[in-house]
């Protein structure tokens, strides 16, 4: 067969676990948002079996022998064309998903399987010592998975690649270094500034219907197609998409308190209009017709929630709607009294609920804990003391029990070491891009106020949606702002808003 | 390997058939409860990839040889065993489904896909005509799959096999026939009878809320559980099973009347308890663990829906609870009136929307009509002609075109000839067993006055339910019954019942 045909089998191959990867997603999406209880165990093997169906599929020695036969063609010559890259990211997951052995695969499976438990109980009762045993075997497979990838440097490079391919551990820890600095004196700033936001005003009670019809207004208005999504209740809010014409969002409503469902909202939306602007229907299953990385992916969750979300423009255009729709709990707040509210900053134990400045603390905290642990520079049974300790420089606050510290996380139970940067990379990433689209379009702050959002929705489609893995995350940053990975425009952006919010 | 081995390994394989299988009924329910609408090209991608995926699984040669290898051992020497039935029933199943060349199954995909589209234009234009070269094609498709069958006597006893196996033509016509005769005498009684229901009693408002606690109400009653399934809105009702613990139901819900989404309910709930009932956990993905045939799994829907829901019993318990729900609408209509108007009875046109008398009769046409078809007797040209002069003869009313004549349903369109007897199947098995059930549990109906719907339940269970295709459905009659199919029951039913509400 020619390299041609080689590819076009590629390509069919490609789709047909796109088919089964959008099968496999539904019944994901399904589990966490309709299925009855007692169909836990059917699902779970009906999950683990697609799973496992995928991966033979994949790892298949005709897949190697496909890509090895485009890769020594003319196909690829120009490195920036569709196939190159799509070339490119092909040998790249399938070296990685051929590197493990198949012991190690179901060992790392069976570990977290029950480690899941363990965790949830340990935290519940606020008892470390119960999930060390799990997390030391945890640690030790990840590391056994880091050498069976292979990597240059430290171990912590063949994880954090799972996520966001192509980053290295040193650039990261640079740039979130100099970030943590920052942070740090941010938040010392803030702590001690004039003006605190009274944050009691979206504790509140917020009628649920009325938060559905919002949230729903929001994001319609950034360009959520719902002829080609849905909006349903999840405990744990995600989005997910089943292929081309099908990317479904998830929210929890809290009756009494705003932020949870609306920003929830807003952050899972920015995630489906990447999934709605990648080219699917070209590209179905292959690499450029999905996501460049989760840190992008977060990158786009995090400039609608926050840098939108949270910003003057979009509140003067959705204050009034807002006010109302909750006229018994806003009817009286005024504009500058709920715009800080919802920028509100105070440093917290927990990760998920923690505001936009604090988030990326806790982000760093876990970045640093992991990478040592993975090195060896931190024994397992010193977790928690390690935690709390730098937890306190950072924060300003003693952790009171493990709950609220180095057992709150599902992750490491769960095996997922190398994923927690993509978090912080995407907050730093949002920035960068929301600096450029801000000079790539002078007026759009003016566009915002009068609730046109699609101008930047199309900037995003545009610039960063459609590529999907054409670039890599660096590359593609580079590409759109002119440099790589910095912290600055975050930094910018952040000194800017708080100093005006909280006046100092 | 011994014959134990090649069960077990067939076992795993009828596993791995049932988790896909299960995988593609909850694409298929997703679709019609929550798919949005741009999602449906990619949808049908999805379903018709696991479907193949499932063909070719089950026909792999290998299969074969298992089965003949088990078949040839001792393990079916007693022939009501449950390996004997899973392998009688994987023989039947494997030998259908390899005798059809590929060439006829992609024909008939293809022209089926297309005539759907054709026959919708064709019943929203009235037109016959335009509709006519489509259904001569599916017919022709159609005799070369019964031919590629193959079959004794004529070529409906292929397809009538595909839905209710073991049934034969000419024993369900003798049926039938008898069945016409008598509910045509019925029918007749009926309209010169002295008390004529009110039946506008149920086309008044009803809340569809109410409506929806309601049916839960009953069906929670009827043993259905919640934990273990869920009920939702579909424009076309049905009832799904994913496996061991997921058996959905799903309803439709008239704000201005009460019997489409109360009796739906009832019907799929019923449905459902035989898929609850099934011993699937042990004989997943096995014949043993599926239903029995179509006719079997009607008869469930159609007992609950008309046996007992219909039914005085029922009424003296719920219609008090039906009156406080729906106080505006029933508050001064009397349990007799009322309980005449659920049971009122007149001609009309379509079939989805007839009574219980003259539901049979619409089957009974269709059944005709495609056996007349198939034989060669009725050309594709004279199909309205002979659905019309029938039609006035059952009916005693002049079909007035043919949207409400011989287009108004979806089967032939969809290629599903030889399903429409199954309907009546199931309306002579649920009497035949409602019946015995009265003769095994003497004070049966005054549990049902009480709200006790699960005696009746746990016999369905225990006769029927938990045998899945261990037996086939005349044998299952038989066994419980002493008798095979028989139209006695249905019609003594139907008389007693009738004289009753309509005082002749």
């Amino acid at each position: 067969m020619s390299a041609k045909e080689d590819y076009q089998e590629l390509e069919k191959r490609a789709r047909e676990l796109g088919l089964i990867g959008a099968s496999y997603a539904l019944l994901e999406w399904d589990h966490q948002v309709n299925m009855p209880p007692k169909s836990a165990e059917t699902r779970a093997e009906m999950t683990s079996y697609l799973a496992g169906m995928m991966h033979e599929k994949f790892v298949d020695p005709k897949v190697g022998e496909l890509i090895s036969s485009v890769e020594s063609s003319d196909l690829v010559k120009d490195p920036e064309s569709i196939i190159a890259a799509n070339i490119r990211e092909l040998r790249h997951q399938y070296d990685k998903e051929t590197k493990l052995p198949k012991e190690l695969v179901e060992e790392f499976e069976k570990t977290t399987a029950l480690a899941h438990g363990i965790w949830a109980e340990a935290r519940k009762n606020n008892d470390f010592k119960t999930f060390e045993p799990a997390l030391k075997k945890i640690v030790d497979l990840t590391k056994q998975k880091a050498e069976a990838y292979g990597y240059e440097g430290e171990p912590y490079n063949a994880l954090l690649d799972n996520y966001e391919p192509g980053a290295t551990t040193a650039e990261v820890a640079d740039v979130f270094e100099k970030l943590r600095v920052e942070l740090v004196e941010l938040l010392a700033k803030i702590k001690d500034a004039p003006n605190q936001p009274d944050g009691s005003i979206i504790e509140r009670p917020y009628d649920v219907k009325n938060q559905q019809i919002f949230g729903e207004l929001v994001a319609k208005t950034m360009g959520y197609d719902f002829d080609e999504g849905r909006l349903d209740i999840a405990t744990h809010p995600f989005t997910t998409a089943f292929g081309p014409g099908d990317t479904r969002i998830t929210t929890r409503y809290n009756p009494n308190r705003l932020n949870d469902a609306l920003f929830g909202t807003i952050h899972e939306a920015g995630h489906a209009l990447y999934e709605m602007g990648l080219k699917k229907k070209e590209n179905f299953g292959m690499p450029v017709g999905d996501s460049a990385s989760l840190g992008i992916h977060e990158s786009q969750s995090r400039m609608w929630e926050n840098m939108v979300g949270r910003s003057k423009p979009f509140w003067n255009y959705f204050f009034p709607i807002a006010q109302s729709m909750f006229r018994e709990s806003l009817g009286h707040v005024s504009f500058d009294e709920f715009y800080a509210a919802v920028n509100y900053v105070a440093p917290s134990y927990i990760r998920v609920e923690a505001d936009e400045v604090t988030y990326n603390l806790h982000i760093l905290l876990r970045f640093e804990m992991e990478r040592a642990i993975l090195n060896g520079d931190i024994k397992i049974a010193d977790v928690p003391g390690e935690w709390n300790s730098r937890f306190e420089k950072y924060f300003g606050i003693k952790v009171d029990n493990d709950a609220n510290g180095c057992l709150q996380d599902v992750h490491w139970s769960a095996g997922l070491m190398g994923y927690f940067p993509t978090y912080t990379l995407g907050n730093i990433y949002a920035a960068q891009f929301y600096a450029q689209a801000n000079k790539d379009i002078p007026d759009l702050e003016q566009r915002v106020e009068r609730g046109d959002l699609l101008t930047l929705r199309e900037w995003l489609r545009e610039n960063i949606h459609q590529h999907g893995q054409r670039y890599r995350a660096n590359d593609l940053c580079k590409r759109i702002t002119g440099e790589g990975l910095s912290h600055k425009p975050m930094m910018d952006y952040m000194n800017k808003k708080f100093a005006e919010v909280y006046g100092y």
